[in-house]
């Protein structure tokens, strides 16, 4: 089960790799918002997004003879980058299952850290299997993107570093993907404050953990288009849910125009880039989708990673 | 004179306006430029820009009837809204000279923050005798953008922060415009650090203070076209030039190719939005026009505003 302690002891491990990232305000969202608002700038952070965290914690608790056998990961977006980095920082192999129209810039970028890629196609194989059986080729250690205590822990430390500098929260508002962000974030808040309450945020498109709530069991859904790429998947974790039901209150849905707009506002008046899954929380905030009454509100925005296109086009 | 017991002067003085913006850094940038940069982002300042420094610290050392009386501000950009922003926190009234063709999203937020906006003409009128005539007519204070001593020391405060967080570098890199940043920020560094060096930067096409810098006294220029809008004053300031001429080693030239660039690799892979006069000392360092040999360099991130427009067409 993870705890607080866990989620301590990953803070400890992964300091030699994971930025402390800034905590920054801005006047003009609190005014739109109409509460005082703290961003947890995890687009910051190495690689652009807080998945550094989990990885780190996992790759540096293996021992050597698993570090001897490389690291497996499947993931087209800011996991895959993070294994890279965590794996090149021990020393160890990351081979890297990433779909053939995976954004260029994304390959190159994991290909620059080291690892080694293994396309697939996505309509027709299932990266999973792949991963796996890599990992019985070689021995290799699977990586998951988020359903694994390691990787809650470690994503939970961005939230105990929020706190540190902030303590006096009382709200925490989170993007709900896999899960592992949310899971860890919310062991984090309400066991180092327990009247924190604890709001996930999904796409409306992609509400597989809305769903879940309502139905007190894991909902899977349809491949979902929302423009959040990073909250695209089909289903809460089996680890993550659980503890995202027992601490979360409650998920706020946003839409993807909600989503764009927050993104403008963010880069034009905080002067700094998210991407649209990073955007999602604060879209929540922005958008008054929170429950009135909060007066300091913390928002984890989790990474910056977008092309120049898709942000010119919007 | 400005001396660093002025610059620490005005660190008090503007505390409870400016905000203590955070130094960040990036391996990618580091990577790419061969040495290590510590970036101070003035683009997350109050009002977007650095500006609010030397504003806040000239109005808030008005006396009581100074203040009865109001200021008077010229500017088409961030030096307007830092006026309008630390003038409305004293409660006295800001009037702001700007152009009849200034870009909507600045004349609106300068009149957001409670200022009164008189316009005229870029092709006909003269903003300077326009504002030196208000100030006449009403007994108002005219804050001038650079040419000041109370300016120049308050511009100055966001080079102390950097050195103490970041108290070992061994060069300091700023943009150059009428002066009033490089000027205070050369103060600061010198004066704290002797051996540091200090390096300012200006687009090719608006070289006024590098041609005076040659020549010894204060050139003129025709109006430059770069796109570093925040660098087009035609000659370095009466005051700003000899603190420059004797505290600065060199200026160095970038080309508005290079500026844009810079702040697209600024955006996609250190996730902050600069202006294009903000990212000019970055240029410089990324493209290689600062001498040889220097390990851990500090740059100065003027500020962020800048229009999606410009942006997007990029």
């Amino acid at each position: 089960m993870i705890t607080l302690r866990k989620i301590q002891e990953a803070a400890e491990r992964i300091r030699p790799i994971a930025k402390r990232t800034p905590v920054l305000t801005s006047a003009s969202f609190n005014e739109r918002a109409g509460c005082e608002v703290f961003f947890k700038c995890e687009n910051f952070q190495k690689g652009g997004a807080f998945k550094i965290r989990g990885a780190a914690n996992m790759i540096f608790s293996l021992g050597p003879e698993q570090l001897r056998n490389g690291v497996v990961a499947f993931s087209s977006g800011n996991h895959a980058q993070a294994t890279a980095i965590a794996a090149r920082h021990v020393g160890t192999k990351a081979t890297i299952v990433m779909p053939t129209d995976a954004p260029r810039s994304k390959v190159a970028a994991t290909r620059g850290y080291g690892a080694e890629i293994v396309t697939y196609d996505r309509m027709t194989e299932d990266r999973i299997a792949i991963g796996k059986r890599l990992a019985a080729e070689t021995g290799a250690t699977l990586v998951p993107p988020f359903d694994h205590e390691l990787i809650m822990a470690g994503q939970g430390t961005a939230t105990l570093e929020l706190l540190e500098d902030v303590p006096d929260l009382d709200a925490l508002v989170v993007c709900g993907g896999g899960g592992g962000l949310i899971a860890g974030s919310a062991v984090a808040a309400t066991e180092t404050k327990p009247d924190l309450r604890v709001y996930g945020v999904e796409p409306e498109d992609a509400n597989d953990t809305w769903l879940s709530m309502q139905q007190g069991m894991r909902v899977e859904i349809a491949p979902p288009r929302t423009i959040a790429d990073g909250l695209r998947p089909t289903s809460p974790g089996e680890l993550t849910f659980p503890v995202i039901k027992e601490r979360v209150e409650r998920i706020l849905l946003v839409t993807d125009d909600e989503i764009r707009e927050t993104v403008k506002f963010v880069l034009l008046r905080m002067k700094m880039l998210v991407e649209p899954s990073g955007a999602v929380p604060a879209a929540a905030v922005m958008f008054g989708k929170l429950p009135k009454g909060f007066q300091r509100v913390g928002v984890i925005v989790s990474g910056g990673n977008v092309d120049w296109e898709v942000l010119a086009g919007m």
